[in-house]
């Protein structure tokens, strides 16, 4: 399921991603960040948008944006391509969202029950507090994870867009954060491979 | 054209917003600040959306918010109730997308050919660096203006959703940029009243 291989992209197709999971764990911000990735730095088209209800206050955040090659007349996200849910809440709420070869990336600090097979499963929030330093950088730490998962962003273009985003004088700390979402996104690739390849009594090395 | 007596709301409209101007005047924070307060402070539905195209680099930046007692189905802006523009380019691309009732703010530090007649016209930028002393909070000072002209926000919804948004640090700087778009506005709205019953050759003061 995480191969990029798997995934054939069509011309003219639309790349759909959600972001989502309480207010304050930074959702809006890592959307905007994400589409100006993808459309400032990236050239791609880009539409982005965020939908607030009476509910909204305590209830569940989210974030949506549509990358897509052509111009994109109708911004409303449908099915999506990859969702990251950072609470168990909107991980319910959404997974069944996600089209048949989309990709779930949970922050398994706050979701127990993953409802999807072969879901992303990394610890953002954890990550964030012991090897950032900073637990309110979650939201970047899973930014630099889904850029590995995701075909159409790479890290460079990331950074340009934390660095051109967050506020002055956390850039540093910004830019640890990506860093070590996208290594951390590596590991667990790894993990994953050896698992796939290992007989099912193999013992596995721990990171 | 800006008493509120002219225009009609009907139960399950939407109003639409778009903020304008070039990339770097904060118009996206703008718009998320402007949806959290009708939405999550202001207990309306909200859409929020900005779009990204490869021109976006150095061109002119956007921000919509559409506000609702109904839930939105169609995230996209079509014909605005209210046009912040806050420099020429912006003013010139979108001023004919507004309703024939629809109102136009423009910052007239940038704008110096405003399109339509009634137009709002302050100098948000020049205030923001004389009054405020800040430069950079120029669009806190638009939002406290756009408010004054706007039947759904009042400025208590917009302060929660400011303070609630801008960096740690800066709630003072952008609580006092609010108040003073706020006055701002006010101020227009007084020296309009008086041209509207003076006499043509009366001698206006100025304030």
């Amino acid at each position: 399921m995480l191969k990029d291989s798997e995934w054939v992209r069509q011309p003219g197709d639309r790349y759909e991603i959600r972001l989502s999971g309480s207010g304050g764990q930074g959702l809006i911000l890592a959307g905007i960040i994400l589409a100006e990735a993808a459309g400032i730095y990236g050239g791609r088209f880009v539409a982005q948008t965020q939908s607030y209800g009476p509910e909204a206050r305590g209830g569940v955040s989210r974030s949506d944006v549509i990358i897509s090659d052509e111009e994109i007349d109708y911004p409303k996200a449908i099915k999506f391509d990859m969702l990251m849910a950072m609470n168990q809440k909107s991980c319910d709420q959404y997974f069944s969202d996600l089209k048949p070869n989309g990709i779930l990336l949970v922050d398994s600090t706050f979701v127990s029950e993953v409802p999807l097979e072969g879901a992303v499963t990394i610890p953002f929030t954890q990550i964030a507090r012991e090897e950032v330093g900073k637990e309110f950088v979650a939201n970047i730490v899973s930014l630099g994870a889904l850029t590995e998962f995701c075909p159409l962003l790479n890290g460079e273009v990331l950074e340009k867009a934390v660095l051109g985003r967050v506020p002055r004088g956390t850039e540093a700390l910004n830019r640890t954060a990506l860093r070590t979402g996208i290594e951390a996104a590596a590991r667990f690739r790894k993990k994953m491979a050896r698992r796939a390849v290992a007989p099912e009594d193999y013992k596995l090395e721990e990171d």
